[in-house]
């Protein structure tokens, strides 16, 4: 199976079904489930609860839900059409609140519907299907392009810390944080990946591990607190995460943990990479502590996947699933168009040529595009 | 249960039963399960299984099994014992290869019986039992007196946050780390506790955790990762570690993931306290980096505790049980004779009396007593 994965698309439509597929990621590494999902609730439920995760491929799963709500809603006036679209689109949206990338695809999906104004509503669903699919097309772009500067960062036989899973699997194909690793293995480079375990839900050990050990790269498990010591060691090169959400001045929320390896990184003079979309980078967020971070259930920290209970009844338990790392850790961060460094707000302004992908780009939607060039 | 945990000494010795004693920490918090052992395969099982770990309890144990172990010996002449004592002796010290209480509790013991030379294996036997017991008595007033002195850095209301199980569990009462919050509790003072919960064997939510809330202790757990958010938050006034060695120039050795701790801490600003009995301080080891460090089985990261394995089968797993921290990240090392601050050479020569442990004390044992005072 292992060997198959990296060849299956993690979120995709299959048109003769109508249905979101989506690999099962609660049910990796140990088995490889495909899971075809129609209603909106299912598809909710497979955000909320992980099953699909990672901020791309959160976006592309949202978008081809809102699609397949619509595809449900028979009103035939525009009117009420739209209508019951907002409602279901908002109610997607609610299903995770860190991650811009899923209101990003929502709000994009909903701009096709508002160009229509008035039209029939079957014709829209088309539109509707267009643009869910260009957003999955575009991922697979927009990843390799990160893939491609990232890997302008590293050489042949480098070591490479990760941590969580911004993989293949936290996107259509080849991933952010890891498209490096993916692009250079096509090209016959070897690296040696180490693979945060992630805690509490372990993405870095299930998934990360997983789809690297796929690619066929040197691939090492650690905990989270071990990350010091394999960077002491002298064994890593570079660190590479992904992200859910960059404010406009480089601040960047990503899973709990990443200011930890960034702070180590730069007590140990190590580069921290965050590899980032546009799409992610919400110049409408000013700064990291404006980013809303969500909160999720003690038993994840306690209970999830365990035999017994580990921790005693009467305590506390905290669990933030990101954390926000200040711009002054990072190295640079590696976008499709190109590597930003600080100051960040300037860089992504001037970074390069937005007008490749207009439609997609998070910083025309938020209104500035008259700053952009 | 979890109520009269603090009342049941975490090492003893049972005279009726001519036993170890000790709570077997791999069944918390789940169930408190008190083991008698006499046999040294078992006692050296118990300690290399974790069932009883901490620097300070496995010193005591170890004694403890080894008077046990010279029960057995038929032996009637002091040769044919000592030969046989010092096998024994040998044996249980290779149980566990960081912790340095091990040997400096089973030295102490062999210097009883040469200090006996040639007198009849009989009577140095009943030596060997009040020097047993004299060692797990002097454990308790050492962890008292850490507590004392670290006391007097914490303010009533404090957030501290802990790495690993330093506490009472570790030690026969007290603890070392959480000796300082038992004695204020004990005063009526309240603290906000944070354990990181310490992968991969999850000391600090197995059994910080418990011990803390059995001490009526405001408990909160969390993943190691998240340790960077809760100082970021402002929550921690200062972080209480143990150690399983002290090198001559500060540097410690400590579970995993103590150096990372050390780091956010210094980034934070957030004083960073190591707790040791001088028995911990290893003159002879100049250097952090001359301490071996013992590295555990894979599947301790991959399988532990788990209903099926984490990681994939292909992949490779690093592990070490512990690392160390520089000198230059530690505020102070907090021993039972005082607060040494850097440089700790010296300060550990000058630190105070030495004398009122004089048996006991490491310094002594490596031959520098001279330089002491």
């Amino acid at each position: 199976m292992s060997e198959n994965i990296l060849s299956i698309d993690t979120v995709s439509f299959d048109e003769e079904k109508k249905a979101l597929a989506i690999i099962d990621q609660t049910k990796l590494p140990g088995k490889v489930e495909i899971l075809h999902l129609t209603r909106q609730e299912d598809i909710f439920e497979a955000i909320r609860l992980l099953r699909v995760r990672g901020a791309p491929a959160i976006g592309v799963a949202a978008a081809i839900g809102v699609y397949l709500a619509a595809l449900d809603i028979g009103e035939k006036d525009y009117g009420g059409f739209y209508a019951r679209f907002k409602k279901a689109k908002e109610y997607l949206d609610s299903s995770r609140p860190t991650a811009v990338n899923l209101s990003w695809a929502l709000n994009r999906m909903e701009r096709v519907v508002l160009a229509h104004k008035g039209e029939n509503p079957a014709a829209i669903k088309k539109f509707l299907h267009d643009e869910a699919l260009d957003i999955r097309d575009e991922d697979v772009r927009v990843c390799r392009a990160i893939g491609e500067n990232g890997l302008s960062l590293v050489s042949d036989g480098d070591g490479i810390l990760t941590h969580c899973n911004a993989g293949q699997l936290a996107a259509v194909k080849y991933g952010t944080a890891l498209a490096p690793v993916h692009l250079g293995r096509e090209r016959g480079m070897n690296f040696r990946v180490f693979c945060d375990e992630t805690r509490p839900l372990l993405q870095g050990a299930r998934l990360s591990a997983f789809e690297m050990a796929a690619a066929g790269v040197d691939t090492t498990v650690i905990c989270d607190n071990m990350a010091g010591v394999v960077m002491k060691n002298g064994w890593v090169n570079a660190c590479f995460v992904g992200c859910d959400r960059v404010a406009a001045n480089g601040d960047t929320a990503n899973k709990i943990g990443t200011s930890c390896v960034a702070i180590l990184a730069k007590h140990y003079g190590i580069p921290f990479y965050v590899c980032a979309p546009t799409s992610t980078i919400d110049m409408s967020v000013k700064e990291g502590k404006d980013i809303v971070i969500e909160e999720r259930g003690a038993e994840e920290v306690t209970e999830m996947w365990y035999r017994e209970r580990m921790a005693p009844d009467a305590v506390k338990v905290f669990n933030p699933a990101f954390d926000v790392t200040d711009n002054s850790l990072i190295t640079a961060i590696v976008t499709e168009f190109g590597v930003a460094r600080a100051p960040y707000a300037e860089c992504f302004r001037n970074m390069g040529d937005f007008s490749r992908f207009p439609a997609e780009n998070a910083l025309f939607q938020s209104g500035e595009k008259s700053t952009l060039k």
